[in-house]
């Protein structure tokens, strides 16, 4: 990998949960990213869904460079939620560019 | 047209690919959403992200309803792209309500 890339960088982290434990996963991801994340360096935008179905929880989120989320993810200081959040939730990381938008045909 | 009582859903659609047929999936993917999927009712807007590791590709769409989304998928138009794109990936879909969205701190 390289950093050398300044174009922002879409992380989509899917996590699969027991319906039981949606709701909680929610709050853990939501409180994570309102006390901590979102004061990270580089940090732009992020929105978290929940799945119809009630097995995933799913943050769509922004960043300038993959540095710095990365160096968020070094940081200690949401390490606590995001390990109550592996405690119920298996996680699928992903790390992506935006190849192509689409607006409704008429 | 609008139906007050409909929220809109949010499909996150995670393809997972060899690095080698990536490119070509991002292509199917894009002329199926250009050709066909954008002009289905209720279609609001998508973004196709590539993976930089190589290993997934995920389209970001939103819908006027579950109704709309699931009406497109049964339209045969799509149905060669998107079987074509099965023949070289593993299809994970996700079909969301957003519970937050998340700012910048300062």
């Amino acid at each position: 990998m390289t950093f050398a890339n300044d174009d922002p960088v879409t992380l989509i982290n899917v996590f699969t949960v027991e319906p039981a434990d949606q709701q909680r996963l929610v709050e853990l991801l939501a409180t994570a990213t309102e006390r901590s994340v979102r004061f990270a360096p580089g940090f732009i935008s992020a929105r978290l869904h929940r799945s119809l179905d009630g097995t995933k929880v799913t943050m769509y989120a922004q960043w300038r460079s993959t540095a710095d989320y990365e160096a968020m993810r070094a940081d200690p200081a949401p390490l606590p939620y995001l390990q109550q959040a592996l405690a119920i939730a298996k996680f699928e990381p992903g790390m992506y560019e935006v190849v192509g938008t689409f607006e409704p045909g008429t």
